[in-house]
């Protein structure tokens, strides 16, 4: 079966009408629908409204607080902790970005600190909230499910802890670099697996450092960190910065939120936003971003390959594409709306025409 | 022949002495050793006085300056451009460090950006200068030499732009990562052509993207990224905040140091410190640190591999062993060294005992 296309406009509006049937506030409705569908738009349909199925789940076994009062502790003129009162992961992540571009536009820099938030998607949805204001920043996470150990070990203990950047550039797409600090996500695997596809070497490892690529043995292998030990590394700091350093859990303690759907799971994130006019003229960083942005895209691709593009390049053409022509839905995740829809008496979202 | 052994006193007296000999100022000359020689401790000789050749080529052929006025411009409470006026790259980015670091004392956090400096070899090094200060730091560097094309590419357009993170601990070691973006640095592939040995897959390809593991074949091979597009957008994110935000050199413009020993090669870096008070009770975080790197430690190896290590772990027993023992230096350092002492009148660094 084909993948169906709906508008922004349909999506967002069936994920408000849902997370409207648990009683959550509609500004914080709002809020996470828009954050969901930008990942759709990004092309990272791994955090769009595939991952509603699960959210519901979540909030049918109560392990959000529908009426959590996000607030910020600790404050200083450049910092502070966010206390996500186990809200949605896209609303304190939101107001935490919030709270960093404030006060970066009136101190030149901030770093936030969130506990007790959830899983909030894609990166790159909150590193580009900064750009409008020509702010810097940097996001990092500690991923909601254990499915790597540190390097040369077996036991699982690390997430996919990802970190993205937003680096506002002139007339050329900004960058945005999203990236987990895993070869591959889990995700990514068991949609290669679920096609019956081999891995590809480098994903997985077994417990004897043999690659695993039978995709019938992926429940057997661990994921890989990006460069060995030093992968392992930068996910350790950003566990640390992101978990550790704000109470939120990292490590053993993390609860695996395709598990334990009613266990508030203490999020940790960080946001920082910085202007760069504290180093340099604005118009003057923009230009010359565009000129290395420019002579990367314009260097020698390898034999036969595609020309070369910047992080993010792709992320605004797709997002283009999916305004004009919709965004693409997957069979399967559509039946599960459609379930939902039931359930919650809601209007089916196949109802009214395609767009 | 095997590496001879020499103490601490004895190679940061002799650095000294070479640097003396230009007329530099014992305080840049003092600064410029103890952080070389830490480079030799943490075990990263190839940051260590193995770089001492290199850089008094630079001091003959006029490509430092002697008497640079390093200052801290368009400051804030809470950032600052560090102006290196071409002077050595160790002070350069000492200056840097220790102004974050007084800044954050005083205001919670500081990001210093770093122009017109120079190679200022191991990050670890300068990472770590925050751990008596019990404060968290990242350290960002443009690198001296492009041996990377951007993903999918062949032209020379990126250098190895490391990352360096440090994060105090409680009873514990503290955490130092120090990581090149690149898998292996062009360092350790020259080191393992020079043996005859054959390079592992995934250090290097060729052209058409297949690897190069002959060692006759280096010159005709590219570094490679770790995790492939991943680490290619965090060197171009690096070089972005190191270089391009501090008007310093980044790209194509990127001066071969190790071919041009006349021409400044604006090198730019960013040092980072920040309070974890900010976001949790000291000793809070410290102890927590403690059993997170705990749980990892004495996690499961892999069958038949060795126990497993945190990043800067290994630093701490070498430091520890070559205090003790002395600093191997290989003999075809040591006649270089030696050379250097003939050409400058100073003594001979073998002439006396060995530790």
């Amino acid at each position: 079966m084909e993948k169906r296309l709906f508008s922004v406009e349909r999506l967002e509006g069936f994920i408000r009408a849902v997370l409207g049937a648990f009683k959550i506030q509609e500004a914080h409705a709002r809020i996470c629908a828009a954050r969901m569908i930008e990942a759709d738009l990004r092309g990272m349909h791994g955090h769009g409204i595939f991952r509603l199925p699960g959210y519901v789940r979540r909030l049918e076994e109560g392990g959000y607080n529908l009426k959590p009062r996000i607030r910020a502790e600790r404050e200083t003129p450049v910092s502070a902790l966010v206390d996500g009162d186990n809200g949605l992961g896209q609303v304190v992540v939101t107001f935490a970005a919030e709270l960093a571009i404030r006060k970066a536009r009136e101190n030149g820099l901030a770093w936030i600190g969130i506990r007790h938030g959830n899983h909030a998607g894609c990166g790159g949805v909150y590193a580009a909230l900064t750009l409008p204001h020509d702010l810097i920043s940097m996001y990092m996470a500690v991923g909601n499910a254990n499915h790597m150990p540190p390097w040369g070990g077996v036991d699982l203990l690390l997430s996919t802890n990802p970190i993205a950047y937003a680096i506002p550039a002139g007339k050329e797409p900004p960058i945005v670099l999203d990236i987990a600090t895993t070869v591959a996500s889990f995700g990514k695997v068991k949609v290669t697996a679920q096609r019956g596809e081999p891995l590809p070497v480098g994903w997985m490892i077994d417990g004897k450092g043999q690659p695993v690529t039978d995709p019938k043995r992926i429940h057997e292998g661990f994921l890989l960190p990006i460069g060995g030990h030093k992968g392992f590394g930068l996910n350790f700091i950003i566990g640390a910065l992101a978990g550790v350093l704000n109470g939120a859990r990292f490590g053993s303690e993390v609860i695996d939120f395709n598990k334990d759907f009613s266990m508030p799971t203490n999020s940790g994130q960080v946001f920082f936003a910085m202007r760069p006019d504290l180093f340099r003229d604005l118009d003057e960083f923009k230009a010359e971003m565009d000129v290395r942005i420019r002579e990367i895209r314009n260097s020698t691709p390898m034999e036969g390959a595609e020309p070369i593009r910047l992080p993010g390049e792709m992320a605004v053409r797709r997002e283009r594409q999916m305004r004009a022509e919709g965004i693409p839905v997957a069979p399967n995740v559509l039946d599960q709306l459609r379930q939902i829809a039931r359930k919650l008496n809601l209007k089916d979202p196949l109802e009214e025409e395609q767009k």
